[in-house]
């Protein structure tokens, strides 16, 4: 076969560019200044561009499923923005977040009308998949919805007495962020192939390459390199249930689970001290080893299933997939 | 022709026992409790009712418009949610709101969710008519959403030194309220006729139809009846933008209007003293028949329109919106 696809860079910057057209009015400034806000703080639109190289194991021609895919990208935004409020949280992608930038009710009603935004460009698919999209979009919407009240959920459960397993945990990064990538391969299978089977398939690959990059995520924040601007080991100074802490409570003897729920706790240590001590007891149950074996199971099941679908079109997914996962682990 | 329709009773019992039928699982329990409860607090259950009318001056088949039509009111649940927070509302149909009853995070969040499945049920109209369906109800649905945005960015204007005109005033309620009675009808139509045009003239007549709902809303607030449980002139205590106040700052002098403000903004007066003083400046200017004319020009808007598409099978919908006109006016 000719390789006449646009490289990941060239779909890139059509997603962008493609982002900056949406129809967004002028007025009432409030509610689409913030939209603006937070669409331009970037982000690697890593949702369509999984959509479009799906979608490219079928055709070259990308006409039909960019906006469709930019519409995975702008309901994530959606998510993004309804989260921040709830975790109260200051920053997004290093810059101020919308709900602190203007106000809670900005952040609510931006928010809204993103999801509604999200739909209209997911309705410019054509007529004849749209049921099917749509199907396929508003399963893997309630999902994310489920999975964020999981992850609230969790926040308010003692981490002596009422641990999260991994199996909740890993439910809950199914539906809180992984869905979305399934969804985002599906489309472009749904869009590409009149074979369902091939959607499913999409669809699973996609939740195992989600899984595989929350876990990264977990473990980047620990073990990651600091120039990618975040704080080394911030989701233990926030106590934030993650993989690693799960999993570490899990393994744990009753020692130093006591141990480990001490020094998170503590008032009397510094930063630095704390996460110095997580991460030694952390090393000596090899949590991140176990972490990173994870992550490389899920990438291979996703790798297979893409082989399977099509070897002959698929490195070009496969090889980007491959840059995600070696940054920076 | 034979007439064996439903009764608006039994369509009514109907979209109520469906209601109770969409798929809400038990967890997580803080996502979709909000949900069963605040559409178990009743309403009239106005909008679906009027889709269903609207689609039986085309047919007497309910089977295919009925879950479409309960979409309506699972939207219209999501935006009073969302609305309550950012009003700050304590009392919803003389109920605790869900984000009092909870808090914020739940609200915004099951919120989320019944939007999410406010689509889930619109997409079960038949997939023919899916895009021009998805396609109208996204337009309301933003139309809903900047209403609400203007109607809080009115709340932030001086009455003295930036009044709201009555033009923006109609505007804002076209938006939030109208709108979304315009798609009840249209809704019908699509899915009734093959003739744009008529679902175009039905969507008109609900915006109609919607604004004069809007204004009786205001009038009956300061004028109604007080056994529908709602604190007479309640909009005045609360220094609410409506019609009236609008349309009083409007209309009266310098001198009126100075003393119309001094009276809403006064400290030293009882709230009995403040509704009696501001309705006697509304009844110098006549405000309430200048309110009714308007409701009886956008009900005849709206009588006109349905009695062209089919005055033989209009009258159960003509009678049912009579019905509401006389509520207590």
């Amino acid at each position: 076969m000719t390789d006449n696809t646009l490289s990941v860079e060239e779909i890139s910057s059509l997603i962008n560019s493609k982002i900056q057209e949406v129809n967004l009015p002028e007025e009432p400034a409030k509610l689409y200044d913030p939209i603006r806000y937070i669409l331009s703080l970037g982000g690697k639109r890593l949702r369509p561009l999984l959509a479009v190289m799906s979608h490219n194991l079928f055709t070259d021609d990308v006409s039909e499923v960019i906006l469709p895919a930019i519409s995975i990208e702008v309901f994530h935004n959606f998510t993004l923005v309804h989260d921040d409020i709830m975790d109260e949280a200051p920053l997004r992608r290093g810059q101020v977040t919308v709900h602190k930038k203007w106000n809670n009710n900005v952040g609510i009603l931006s928010g809204d009308t993103m999801l509604v935004k999200a739909y209209e460009l997911l309705s410019l698919a054509p007529n004849e998949k749209l049921p099917e999209i749509l199907a396929a979009f508003n399963k893997t919407a309630i999902g994310v919805c489920e999975g964020q009240q999981l992850d609230m959920d969790f926040e308010e459960r003692s981490l002596l007495e009422n641990p999260v397993t991994e199996i909740e945990y890993m439910n809950m990064i199914r539906l809180k962020t992984a869905v979305l990538f399934g969804f985002s391969l599906e489309l472009g299978g749904i869009m590409g192939s009149e074979d369902a089977d091939v959607s499913q398939q999409l669809y699973n690959s996609g939740v195992h390459l989600g899984l595989a990059f929350q876990l990264q995520d977990d473990l980047l924040d620990l073990y990651g390199d600091e120039k990618f601007g975040k704080q080394i080991g911030g989701d233990i100074l926030n106590a934030k249930k993650t993989y690693l802490l799960v999993k570490a409570l899990e393994l744990a003897t009753s020692d130093k689970k006591q141990e480990l729920v001490g020094i998170m706790t503590s008032n009397t240590i510094t930063d630095q001290e704390m996460i110095e001590s997580v991460k030694s007891l952390y090393n000596y149950y090899q949590i991140a080893d176990m972490a990173k074996k994870q992550i490389e199971l899920h990438l291979e099941d996703f790798r297979k299933t893409i082989m399977n679908i099509d070897s002959s079109r698929s490195s070009k997914l496969l090889d980007f997939v491959n840059s995600l996962a070696n940054r920076a682990v």
